[in-house]
């Protein structure tokens, strides 16, 4: 079955230091944080396409790059004493990445609980612009020593300052 | 929100052959295939942990442990010009495994269709038993050129003759 | 013992377009290509630091890059029936790279013989300049069935245009 | 070129246990401690074959197996508060390994310094016995703060106790 085209538009035509970094769905009507990535030779398999765990990996970049962009970067989060591992993920995939396709992840801060907050994802092939995967990873919010704890005050802003 | 435990049993006390591949779960009443694996250091990240998509990798050694074992390997599935790319995956992460952990990984062929096929996934710490995650691999069939076709014969078999 | 340092200065300073993809190291006088990354979570083992294969993965993208800007993409070198399998690779590690570290990627056409090519790679710390890495990858020419063959003629083109 | 064959032979007829894990090369006329290992598809590339980068995961599987056989594992020596940072990796490919190989691994405790130490490996191909690829990884000891300490008596142990 095929998904929903993502079909990208910029949230303001003036605003020309973020036009790059969100853009607003015209299918869903969400606003999503933009970024772009490269496949490497060894990211593919003998199929000749991308691994599919790989994919995880560049929901990594799509989350890390937002994090980074809304100025609360995941290393500094660790800095200051949180770690918050993955606790569920889920991905589908639509059509495979090749060698030295350029890919566009959109990344935005999905479901967020108490303790638990997720991230969903879509990644797009550069050219064309087809729907690679859609995806999530599911967080829960812990510190150092591994105990659960509440979700810190960065984390928290990053939620309640991303573009509506 | 703690998973059930996994508690194998041999499937028959006489049957030697077979007494490491299978066992029933009797938590779920369900026949696993086991192989068991160890973890690298290359498998781990910053947080001491195995990094989240390794885990995808050792999905694959439990489905294509269970395909050899079977008799039907994807290697020669491949060869005979049949391809499951992965269209979905799920994971839920319980515990983390940590650099040389030894974990059992149980595998079983899950929901069968015309043109789709899912494999199951148990991860357990080859110590304690504790679940490390549970998850899932759905693939499509396809020929050599990316097409939709039927499941093959063998693969089918693969299914028809899994321990019941 | 410590490298010597690495030391880019710009090839021409009217040159824009070619600034920021070459450049000259004043301690070894040669020309090299400069692209940038940046280590993901991913990347790092239990000891904090990058796993030490994944500067392969990095000299890849150096290699890559350097290819793609000089016109005669891997990409195209390979749809037009050549393979340049790895042969023999070396590195010398001298400090680390952290999670979310920036990298500076040098990379040059090395020793060029009728079969054989060597690329040459310097990493350094995006931030402090400090040599992370030297290393090389030594390649030899195939067709697409993995018969020797010479260098095909758009890789020559890249070792003979490159600047001197 | 083409490498000198790698022509294993038991230490001892009798030696039950200890048949499996070393052997000596008649070739070089030295002792080499052995163990077995098989390719995923994620450690293959769109060549068909592994890519280049995934011999030093093989590397450490070798070095972290000889370790554990020689009852002073790598995970405890850590916990023991020493690391072995990688300072200088070198490998020569001769022929590639596809997809569901089997490996067996070769390794030995190479050239000791006071603060550094090296590891040898060969990898053969599991059914031909051709060699795959030689390689090395060398070390030096720091403690778990990255100063540069001398040697643990453990690891030096297992120089001095590897069989000659």
């Amino acid at each position: 079955m095929r998904p929903r085209p993502f079909l990208p538009e910029s949230l303001e035509k003036s605003a020309k230091e973020t036009k790059d970094a969100y853009v607003r769905n015209r299918t869903d009507g969400l606003v999503w944080h933009r970024c772009t990535y490269r496949t490497l030779y060894a990211d593919t398999d003998r199929s000749k396409v991308v691994y599919h765990a790989n994919y995880l990996r560049y929901f990594e970049v799509g989350r890390t790059t937002l994090m980074r962009d809304a100025a609360y970067s995941y290393r500094q989060i660790e800095a200051d004493g949180y770690i918050y591992p993955i606790i569920k993920v889920g991905i589908d995939y639509y059509s495979p990445l090749y060698y030295d396709d350029d890919m566009t992840i959109y990344t935005r801060p999905g479901e967020l609980e108490r303790v638990k907050l997720q991230f969903d994802y879509v990644i797009t092939h550069g050219e064309t612009g087809a729907i690679v995967c859609r995806g999530f990873t599911r967080h829960c919010a812990t510190n150092s020593s591994g105990k659960p704890v509440g979700i810190d005050e960065k984390t928290l802003l990053l939620w309640k300052n991303f573009p509506k």
